[in-house]
């Protein structure tokens, strides 16, 4: 199937000069030809090496030391993700379509921090935007075991909301109704660092989840013994979310088998060259969604 | 069924001018009618707001600054909850049910701090109080679905509940004899902060239970080991909640098909006007309580 | 049976002179009899003001304030306890059984304590020993509902035994391998905490069982890797314990009914006067370990 | 089978000279004669000292103290391991294939650190390499029981692995975009730690997993509802990995029955001399890898 639309492929492209878009659709949006596998790879690491930058670049010793080199590669990766994003709206059935999806949006915010440091004063803090490339990763990975299993946990979460938001409303709850009680005990206190009840709420939810910074402790015995009882109480309701997940996750599992395997097709990781829907079957000629040849 | 009750209740107040308590009583109190409704969301905006503003006076350089509109809105919240109190009152045919129900001494002790501020001196301190307010979301929250979640919920902590009082006992247990083992050991060393039992135990539960706050910290070399050993409980112990209570709702959950849907009826918002009981049947005309007319 | 029993006892109490020791026998090792029980809540209530009582003592502030107050209840309690104890041993027909049973030890070693301070120099240490009175209430709570629960939460951590050891195990041979890799890290830069292997270990402990005092923290860029490693580590194996237990809670679930309800057998609180032994059957009139009459 | 074949052995011993080579492989490789054990016992023991030893030599006050006491007992355990080692390659068949095994890499790496600090000038970081030695404890525990219970937690663990994966891979994405998030808000106050965004996914990291040390905490309104944010995710989050591992251990129970008992065999601590293959049958003659007699 795959070698065979392939070669028609490279005959088209023998023909037919318009045939270009076509083809950078399959290398750009694919990754059933050895191009659009490179392609992906290549993009891959080029994201993982843009991240690791604006990292490098936030701490202070290495932006002084390294300030020319770190730019120049910037600009060599913002030039290269510009012409990727002006491809991709090119070689597109409906550029809209793309530009105003979830990726579309990741992809141009991710791409203008640098040119707008330029234009505009004051715009540096947006080059941190730019993080924001880690999360065009999650396309190129269209691993299907991977994903079979993240749906899995998706599911899982989706089907125990109702019941996590309970969960949290009732934590929520708590953290003010102590936080204020602590507020109320400590704050009078000198250097305890309950000197608001916004701190004192915040001091409840590090304290209920367990995390416990230590830079507000209580001083006070009283203060000690209610903080003691909210300790236990975190230590406590951690399993009531722990409870809930386990229990559904094992519902998926005794869901499976009773779904049958023929309800299961296997998917690759083309997109239809019109309007960008992934999921097509293996078997597929039409995109299932806007019915133009795949 | 709705319909024809507001219809009758329309029909009622063209008639007899005594019907507003009627009818008041069905804005305050039920959230059928539209009236009902509209109250129930402008009560929970403005709550929502009265503990917001509660927690920005709390906060120094906030208060500092605009003392006289916070205060402003605050006599305005106040006035108004002290209205909503007195017809709350008037409009039920038992007010002293009311009046100490868990709710009524609620929206009293919430709505009172302002008045007494003026009137005791020394009393600033229950102006923390109002934050009480909180609770009185839960009221407004007449969710069906979002109740039915909480009360499986409160269900299988209810079941789990000797188990975990065995729990939390031992945990207590634990925590006294090895605060003050910690004590005697730790207690000779200077700044070490153990300096007396109730402190040791209070440092035995904060680690327990895995905040680990870093206030108090052992630090001979025998005191960190017992710390080490206290720790590693704490990391196992926790299997012991999360465990009975993954086991529980695992019960609920196996329990539910065998209820039978037959045993489950829709309850609305309805609360009886002479008795404020909730909980009414869709169809039902009299309350299951006093048998008084809805 | 009881009532019986009681006024059979009350018959002999008549007659019999010699009979005061199997009275306070069953005053002071039963809770069938009226006295016995009474006996019982005054116990707990004076083992519980002991244990504050030596909390108390330990709080340097109140120490100098009260101390004549604290010292005169100590000696009180501590008198109180020596006769209790020379009681117990009186009334039993075995007494080395129970000198040298658990209890007995515990009962020795939390009653002299008071006494060693005097005799010997330096020995004031041991004055904390006296917490360990509160393992003595465990004997009083014979409330068999409550250790049923016990019982079962026991039976499950009992069978999880080798994989919680297993689990143990590795978490300390992680815990050395990753703190000698921070000490060999972190341990040449200044004041960062790590200055030797020990204290690496308890470090890596710290931060493997979630609690994190802030004590010692990594302040190198790869110090800061490893731990996030450590961290990640702790928070994904924490899984472990709890997967044990939650399954030993289950099995233990499911194999309740296949019991049979035929195989438990109501016990009381008798001890029997002659070995001490407990959890006689109600319809029990003979000791089922030493063959006694009851 | 065992007497036999220690019999067996005995004789060959009183005939052959060449003999001693396969009576060191029993001895050394192999824990069923009474010789194997006691040897085994021995080198547990060595170990635990060797590894205490390393251990104490990083503290300094014991270092300074007590060095020529340390360094002697070093090298005769040093030495003891540099025999141990040559007699592991002597009397084995193919002693390439041990030497770069994992266990014989472990050997050599944990026995050269002495030898190096004296040819090589600034290898005594490397000293720290001999803590590996504790790895070799793993070889001696041949325990069938413990393994047992081992295999099983790393089958349910091995089987969660993609799930685990997702699950990581979702953690370190939070923690990019949160670590990014923090350090826009706070890196321009002062003295909040949050210095670069290396530094503020590693607080992120701290936070998630419910760690908190402190060292870096956040000081703004806003900074501390985002680090609410963090920390309620990471409460609730720390749910999937344990209903995870929880699932997959249940599923391990039930598979359990189905195999049947009939597939497990019982295995001995026997390993090949030829080719040190481990896990023969009790029953068997020949090496399952290689064919050579055992």
């Amino acid at each position: 199937m795959k070698n065979k639309k392939a070669t028609s492929n490279w005959e088209k492209r023998l023909n037919l000069p318009s045939n270009w878009k076509e083809r950078l659709h399959e290398i750009i949006y694919e990754a059933d030809t050895p191009m659009g596998k490179w392609f992906d790879i290549s993009l891959f690491i080029i994201i993982i090496i843009s991240v690791i930058l604006v990292m490098l670049e936030s701490v202070e010793g290495i932006d002084v030391k390294y300030h020319s080199i770190l730019l120049t590669l910037e600009w060599i990766i913002t030039i290269f993700f510009t012409i990727e994003y002006v491809a991709r709206i090119v070689c597109i059935g409906k550029p809209f379509k793309y530009i105003f999806s979830f990726y579309g949006i990741i992809d141009f915010v991710s791409t203008i921090p640098l040119y707008l440091s330029y234009l505009l004063a004051g715009s540096q803090a947006l080059l941190a935007l730019r993080a924001l490339r880690l999360l065009r990763v999650f396309r190129i990975l269209k691993l299907v075991r991977f994903l079979g299993e993240a749906s899995q946990l998706t599911r899982a979460l989706k089907a125990s909301r109702a019941k996590i938001s309970v969960f949290l409303y009732v934590v929520f709850i708590l953290a003010v109704i102590l936080g204020t009680l602590m507020y109320l005990i400590e704050g009078s206190v000198q250097n305890t660092g309950f000197t608001s009840i916004p701190t004192s709420i915040y001091w409840t939810i590090v304290t209920l989840t367990t995390v416990g910074y230590g830079d507000i402790a209580p001083q006070t015995i009283l203060g000690q013994m209610i903080a003691t009882v909210v300790m236990l109480l975190g230590y406590g309701i951690i399993a009531v979310p722990t409870g809930i997940v386990t229990m559904e996750f094992g519902k998926q599992e005794t869901k499976k088998p009773k779904l049958g395997e023929q309800h299961f097709v296997h998917v690759n990781t083309q997109s239809c060259p019109n309007c960008s829907f992934e999921g097509h079957r293996d078997d597929a000629d039409y995109c299932y969604n806007c019915g133009s040849e795949l």
